[in-house]
């Protein structure tokens, strides 16, 4: 029990001020709010009604969690102070101050669009690398060197590696060829590994775990360092360049969000304003979020409603929200002025030649089965991939980070060049939402209606390749995304399901289900390209467990509005049976393994127990009794390393005192000689005072705390603990302590149901 | 300060189950949970704990606030209880709860979507019926009577009025076609008054303050009755069709959001789960209001967003947000199969032929200024529209509704008449948005380049007559909405706006400011139809005060990505100029005239103020001491029609008695016989129980309030009321009771700025 109370556990720390007794028949009005409050703000009329109160603000290192309340009073203290300016100070500050904001916002977006931008063509050009290589100039891709030629016109310009070095012999080349693919995969990906152990270890796998951790209250600033910023966005090229199993596109979602809290991290400390306040800090952070994801997809809106579903940042503050949707508008117009490749598109994956938009109820049923798959191997998915970061973490693996990344990139380079080359090809995924079109010509043979038992089974192969490497892959050390491998393995399926419906189809055109379909099988009825986009929101929606904000991205990605329907439902069957076959969607399982302190935004339900059933009973609490001595409260502070105490006059809660500050206010003091036996004095009376002989007044490092009566629902307690944002609360009998429940506890208990919790939590203490 | 507690003030109400030192000294374990809390459940192991407490369900009246606490408590209860079941029973009741669930939500959408367009094709024929009949038959419009027509053909089939009864003379044509123009428009004026005043008197002018209200937690059932959803409906189309000043089209969000929220309800009234639950009704209605701003513009996802930014009911469950979300797109495919004029057009108001999506840096200057207009126009319209509204309410105008509609219509379209055909031409608004392009012709000369001058000057004057007709129209007792008129109003002004700018580049090519277009002004350069969509945005902006959601509506609109950059642009700055000229947008006005329990989603920000100065002091408080004899507890609730009381001992704060349960569960005893000297007691002690000869036990109508320390800033107080619902707060010394807050004094606080205030309040009484 005593565990959780260690301040590693980051969740014990000032509360609400909220109103105990103060004192059992105290009839003079107790002192106003605690000057900690007010610690940042210009007009301190509050500090003047307490002459004798320090000033402690609180110093947040890694691992904390932030005082939403205190930072909250302190921004607005702050705001009014501008306001309060005299003549056109006051007029101009509040502008100034609006200005800087929308400053950190514009840069952040046109940021992030830019570097999305950069990073597909920097991907591009190291992938064709591997192939061979531009006669004209190395540093251009395939498309770029052979651009600017006639239709007709063959490009002599790119040449593979073996022709290029002139070798003749067919078995010489194909060996070549291989050897130079593998060797430089496995080149990339081992540096891609060196840069990140070496240089930023957060800048390993999706941040989004981290991510919503820091956005509910976490202080994690060295993940949002300059450097880890660097060599995410390097590494992510190099790792994604070097075929790992994370999808062809460095357009990743996890990582760009990642790269662009970063870029907004970096531009906010320029400003006083964001760099002493950690909640105001944290909405520019959202508004990044959103356009991470805005440039990952090119879908703004579906930034945005990723904000609010999956961050859960924007609830209640519709102007955070807004925040969010200029950033990710702003993200996605810069990505489309960038346009590295010359076509101005937008969306990652663009779906053509899907019909008039018009689907058939007999559909629905293949449908169906694939939602059902989906949620199937979505959340075996997250097992695996579980198991696999358990098992690295209490395996050699773990001294052995970059021979581990080696080695993975060895075994997919060899597997992608030996399984034809198909199977992974860049452009596969693309080309798997895309309809069959006589015009646009065969995408990888997916079109030949002859070798259609060869493609599903190529298709089903890639699917289950891709999902034990992806299951390993994710969680290595090089940046990594957990969206586009989905989406891959999604679309492979899809597209292998909707052949064979297909198939079906061409085989008995006059079966009762096909009624709907018109007899002649050469006219097209079924549209495996959206099969396809079906099978990827099925698997998201299995793996990610979201909801809102996916279909969006994917509506963005179909347009039709008649096709969000199925999208819709293909969604939220998936959803049901993954969540009906483990609770936890990825980002939430990685968040438990390394125990953030972070409360998912959905509504807890108990089987009745209340508060008592969780709460840590007076006997488990170390307390500090009105009157201790100087020096026997110093010893007590060195003894217990928590990160606060209830402070109790007879039985009768008083409040409750930080570590830190008693410790930085009791320094001093007890250097005096002889003050080692002073008494301390939490309460005020009217004759004390600092200078009194032989008491100290520490009634200013009392805070008030929020109490309850330990009978209440534990519903009630967690649902208060998310919507206000509290870091512990005390229950208490008519004054009575007689408990306290801390975030850690809620944290834990939202957990529990998970089996490896808390199974890769000392990295955090790196 | 005593005035806000009289029930009618609808916010005071069971609180939330805190902690109260119950009683001093009081050693043994406190009891359960309020019974109340448990009244529908199936599993009273709460209840057998506490043996002799009375179930009284709170009964809500309209004017009531809900219990949100109650009402989650008795859902989650309910649920339990059907988890709890046994065998197959338990499995399969939970899925049928939610497939009610879903009916209910599929069933609105369809309904939402049918419905929109019918009215369309309603306001259509009616429409036309002022100016002819189709000789085929009546029921066919204009564009229905002439379909089939080879492009060449001249229609026969549809003949104005003067024609079909053979009037020949021209002064006799033109007399004619007006008298039958006017007349018939006051006709559908004066039925549609009528109808309203008669049958539903809340069915007038948009539902979106009440709607915002009732999902507050404010309980106005007859608001969404089936008489109110007929007559809304109906009416609505009338009044459209009489011409008076609601846009052309019968698609208004606010009328729609009104009528989705009326199925929902009576759809909600078929199962059980709903009728009982209020709060879990609401959930429903929130999606329904979604789903009715969907088919209003045709944008599924803007009627999310306006769920969530102006409704602000989604906040933290995205449970909520994803039915929302389905609802709003089914109604909008509803719609798009319905389909009435045969064109598949979803948006209301296509853009078409909007360049390639650039615009130049130059163009920000008359869009600028077009954000500044709109919000000037914006909050000059509101406080038209407050004016008036209030002059009506305390003129003769308020015992003559219908006479003021009929003058109205009257006015309007003899102006309509007067004023040539074009200013108010049903398809103007529409073709504004429209690029002029020879091959479609010429809409209304629009676009004819010598009458430049003129088409501005009618563009203008159009504008202007509007805003007086809108701010007049909007609060008569007839159904209106504000969005489509305001979208007119600031179309013209765009509309001509871009006309000077392209009428001054035709005269100046060479002008420094030009230099981005190219030098011969025969090419198009600026596109006048782009600057309408600016105008519209920017007056929305100043009307509604809305932001991200107003932004998706119109981006829907215009579809090109680039193009949000500057609608975002006009409608943040017009928004602000509307909030420096007054606070409130014009829903927030009508809330607070008509002094609905609302509370902004927006921050509040205290100016130092603590609770203290607001909360009424225990002097102003009636409080029941315990052990008050039976007959003067009678007596007091006799006098006093407070909603509920605090319950004191020795100064001491026991809790809250609500005046309906005691009455309810003193009546029987009353009767009784010598009852009447007999002791109520409020606090359990081990002897007391119902039985004892001269007590009354009552202590289980006791209720937990939060207390609080009337030092807290106002500003937390403010925002506990908003996140946790609460309804009111005591404030607390060390357990005495020192002061109470309830909803109304936080509500009457937010819209202390506004001067009319409560200025139409009795029409809730109605």
């Amino acid at each position: 029990m005593r565990r959780k109370f260690f301040s590693e556990s980051s969740a014990i720390s000032e509360p609400v001020n909220f109103s105990p007794p103060r004192k059992l028949g105290d009839r003079s009005p107790p002192p106003p709010l605690a000057a900690e409050q007010f610690e940042l703000c210009d007009n301190l009329d509050e500090w003047s009604r307490s002459p004798h109160r320090h000033r402690v603000p609180p110093k947040y290192r890694d691992g904390n969690t932030i005082d939403w309340w205190y930072e909250d009073f302190a921004e607005r203290e702050r705001w009014k102070g501008l306001l309060s300016q005299s003549g056109l100070k006051g007029l101009l500050a509040p502008l100034l101050d609006a200005a800087k904001m929308w400053f950190v916002i514009v840069c952040t977006g046109i940021g992030v669009g830019v570097a999305g931008g950069w990073l597909d063509v920097l991907v591009k050009w190291l992938g064709d690398l591997r192939e061979g290589r531009c006669t004209s100039s190395i540093f251009y891709n395939s498309v770029a060197c052979c651009s600017g030629l006639d239709p007709g016109e063959v490009c002599n310009e790119w040449r593979s590696w073996s022709n290029y070095l002139g070798v003749h012999s067919i078995l010489g080349q194909s060996l070549l060829q291989s050897f130079i693919y593998i060797v430089l995969s496995v080149a990339f990906a081992a540096s891609a590994a060196v840069l990140v152990v070496t240089y930023a270890p957060f800048a390993f796998h999706t941040g989004i775990p981290e991510i919503k951790a820091i956005l509910g209250g976490y202080v994690f600033d060295s993940f949002l360092s300059a450097w880890t910023l660097l060599i995410k966005a390097l590494g992510l090229a190099l790792s994604v360049a070097s075929g790992l199993s994370l999808g062809k596109e460095a357009r990743h979602s996890g990582p760009l969000v990642h790269v662009a809290c970063c870029m907004a991290f970096l531009l906010s400390r320029l400003f006083v304003q964001f760099r002493y306040n950690e909640a105001h800090k944290r909405k520019l952070l959202a508004a990044a979020a959103a356009a991470g994801v805005s440039v990952a997809f090119g879908s703004p809106l579906g930034g945005v409603l990723f904000g609010l579903e999956e961050l859960d940042t924007f609830a209640n503050e519709s102007d955070v929200m807004w925040r969010g949707f200029v950033t990710s508008v702003i993200a996605a117009v810069a990505l489309q002025y960038v346009d590295p490749f010359g076509t101005s598109k937008l969306v990652l994956f663009q779906v053509r030649g899907m019909g008039e938009g018009s689907w058939l109820a007999f559909e629905l049923i293949p449908w169906l089965a694939l939602a059902v798959i989906g949620g199937i191997l979505g959340s075996l998915l997250i097992r695996l991939n579980v198991a696999i970061a358990v098992y690295r973490r209490n395996s050699f693996l773990r001294e052995w980070p970059v021979l581990e990344v080696v080695g993975a990139a060895a075994i997919t380079a060899a597997v992608n060049d030996l399984v034809s080359d198909r199977v992974q090809s860049s452009e596969l995924v693309a080309n798997l939402f895309q309809e069959c079109d006589p015009i646009r010509g065969d995408f990888h043979g997916l079109c030949n209606p002859t070798a259609m038992w060869e493609n599903v089974f190529l298709l089903l192969l890639t699917s289950i390749i891709k999902i034990g490497f992806t299951a390993w892959t994710f969680g290595m050390m090089v940046p990594a995304g957990i969206f586009l491998p989905t989406i891959a393995i999604g679309a492979s399926l899809g597209r292998a399901v909707g052949m064979l419906t297909q198939g079906l189809y061409k085989a008995y055109p006059k079966a009762w289900i096909f009624s709907a379909c018109p007899p002649d099988p050469t006219v097209r009825c079924i549209y495996p390209g959206f099969y396809a986009v079906i099978g990827a929101s099925a698997m998201l929606g299995g793996v990610t467990r979201m909801t809102i904000s996916l279909v969006v991205i994917l509506f963005e990605l179909t347009g039709a509005l008649s096709h969000v329907l199925p999208i819709m439902i293909s969604v939220m069957v998936s959803k049901w049976v993954g969540d009906a076959l483990g609770e936890d969607g990825i980002y939430a399982s990685w968040i438990s393994m390394r125990r953030y302190p972070w409360l998912a935004p959905i509504e807890y339900h108990d089987n009745g127990e209340v508060a008592a059933d969780v709460m840590t009973s007076t006997l488990g609490l170390v307390v500090i009794e009105n009157g201790i001595r100087l020096l026997e409260l110093d010893e007590l502070l060195k003894t217990w390393e928590y990160h606060g105490f209830p402070v109790i006059l007879g039985g009768k809660l008083i409040g409750y005192a930080s570590r830190d500050k008693i410790i930085t206010y009791i320094q001093p003091i007890l250097s005096e000689s002889g003050a080692s036996n002073r008494r301390c004095l939490f309460v005020e009376h009217p004759s004390s005072s600092a200078t009194e002989p032989d008491t100290v007044d520490l009634s200013a490092l009392v805070e008030d705390v929020m109490q309850l009566r330990k009978e209440v629902p534990l519903e009630l307690v967690v649902n208060m603990f998310r919507k206000l944002n509290l870091r512990h609360i005390m229950f208490t009998q008519a004054g009575e302590l007689t408990g306290m429940i801390t975030k850690t506890d809620i944290v834990a208990l939202s957990s529990a149901h998970f089996p490896h919790t808390g199974a890769l939590a000392e990295q955090r203490a790196t």
